[in-house]
């Protein structure tokens, strides 16, 4: 299929309207009224052999992750979903079906965060790569930088769980009793959008969790310039993830401190938010600390660093 | 430099406000407040060995072609630049002072759009891109879709002369007499953002040229239910155009109707549109007519294909 009929099978499978979508795909550009007087923007983008590995995951997976990847940017400022735009680059062996099922999955994604795609840009590439731009909607944005010592720590979601995922399917071991939750936590991550929303008035501060909770909240950390103090045992309550690292021989502390690509929302506020639970505290200082039941050591901020050598 | 430096160098040379811009780079997205009631949004991305080759361009040249390919998209529509997001895959052979060029030749186009780079994304991979999603402010958007039999087509800017530029860089002829110009069209295209705005109030359709005039004078034909005669005496009248295609031993019909990435703009209306010239007309009909001076042929609505086979 050439570039027209290409863009004909992604407009049929996304093309949805919404509210203030006045033109969607098909022109060069999409014309917009903002349902509101402030704006979020976001773009991420996902490569294959960095961020998916096409024997590992469903087409339809790959659709689904890119949007979810950034649409959880959306709910980290506590904002509200408004739509998005994709620029697939597309190697010659990806064929029609794979780009439908592609298109498929960001269709499902959009419908359940109620955020249509309404463009995008095809180019073809020796490596495939989804390039996702979200805008949404808040009245008031929920930056990193507000945290205050006094304030506690809170996180929406799982963190650990997706890379465990990941190392059970490169390890062959998708199959494998324990390990479920975590490979669905990779193919189909979530963006907590809901959560999001009722961090409005509550949280001082909030990040997502894409490359690793001690990066991202050392992101919050840095931003605010205070000290985040983790508590130990609420990171090991998942007992989910403490089966998933059971069954790899992994150790879970680890997973959920340096794992990334599950999404969860970590939190900065004086009182609990709705479906956050409290994972710590704010305290004066710099830097991450871990306090677990013999005692408090430094952790470093370390993730998935794309550029770490 | 890890990803954290490597933000900070784009943030340093990128770091630029404006109108609306209430949060730019280092949050999870930026936060905007619209200074406008209606926005234009488009994505364009440019990889590497498809847009471009590295030994051709300066990293300067590959920032300011990627920020300028998005903005022409937004003075398509007779829109307003008023904000950017890019989005970066580099790979590991693309150092610290590359990046920072990258910056500067997107800092440079941004000045000259007057729309500043507000945020981003950056990840590793193995082929080099650049998706840039554009934000733009306008009353009423000129879409494809609007021609009507009797409009004059009007053009503003140059075609074929980019694709001169480049085959004359393949073939090693980069400063051969007779073929700067084209290879600084290639190499710095302008997107044409006055002559954008020009069109408010006289033209019914436009688009921009980035794969080629008959491919993309075909998406407005087609588009708008309507036939596009183009005179062929009018595209000839470019006397660089000649002079680059006698230089190469090429056809200048070929380069002005078949080659990509010059970025003029071509609209339907009734009258003359300032900055624009007249190419031709629009007729009751489909498809695409070349007027010669002995009679018409009709053409293929070819150009860049990225899926062509």
């Amino acid at each position: 299929m050439d570039e027209a009929g290409r863009i004909a099978i992604m407009a049929r499978v996304l093309g949805a309207g919404g509210p203030g979508i006045e033109v969607g795909i098909g022109d060069d550009a999409a014309v917009l009224s903002p349902p509101a007087t402030r704006l979020v923007w976001t773009i991420d983008e996902q490569v294959e052999g960095v961020h998916f590995r096409r024997h590992l995951v469903s087409w339809r997976d790959v659709g689904w992750r890119s949007y979810m990847a950034a649409a959880s940017d959306v709910a980290a400022m506590g904002a509200v979903p408004w739509c998005a735009l994709a620029a697939l680059v597309v190697p010659e062996d990806v064929d029609d079906a794979a780009l439908e099922a592609i298109a498929g999955g960001q269709r499902e994604a959009a419908d359940a965060a109620r955020a249509p795609v309404v463009g995008g840009n095809l180019a073809r590439g020796s490596v495939m790569s989804i390039a996702t731009t979200f805008l949404g909607t808040c009245e008031r944005p929920i930056e990193r930088c507000g945290a205050v010592p006094g304030d506690g720590l809170w996180m929406a979601g799982r963190v650990g769980l997706a890379a465990a995922g990941m190392r059970a399917l490169e390890e062959g071991k998708g199959t494998a009793p324990g390990l479920a939750a975590a490979v669905s936590a990779w193919r189909s991550p979530r963006a907590l959008l809901t959560e999001g929303r009722a961090m409005a008035g509550h949280a001082h501060a909030a990040v997502d969790v894409s490359d690793g909770l001690a990066c991202d909240a050392g992101h919050l950390a840095d931003a605010s310039g205070v000290q985040l103090v983790l508590d130990e045992v609420a990171l090991l309550e998942d007992k989910g993830l403490r089966d998933a690292a059971g069954a790899l021989g992994a150790s879970a502390l680890d997973l959920a401190l340096h794992g990334g690509e599950d999404y969860a929302l970590v939190a900065a506020g004086p009182t609990a938010i709705e479906g956050f639970r409290r994972i710590g505290e704010i305290r004066a200082g710099r830097g991450l600390v871990l306090r677990g039941v013999t005692g408090e050591r430094p952790i470093e901020p370390r993730g998935f660093d794309h550029f770490a050598r």
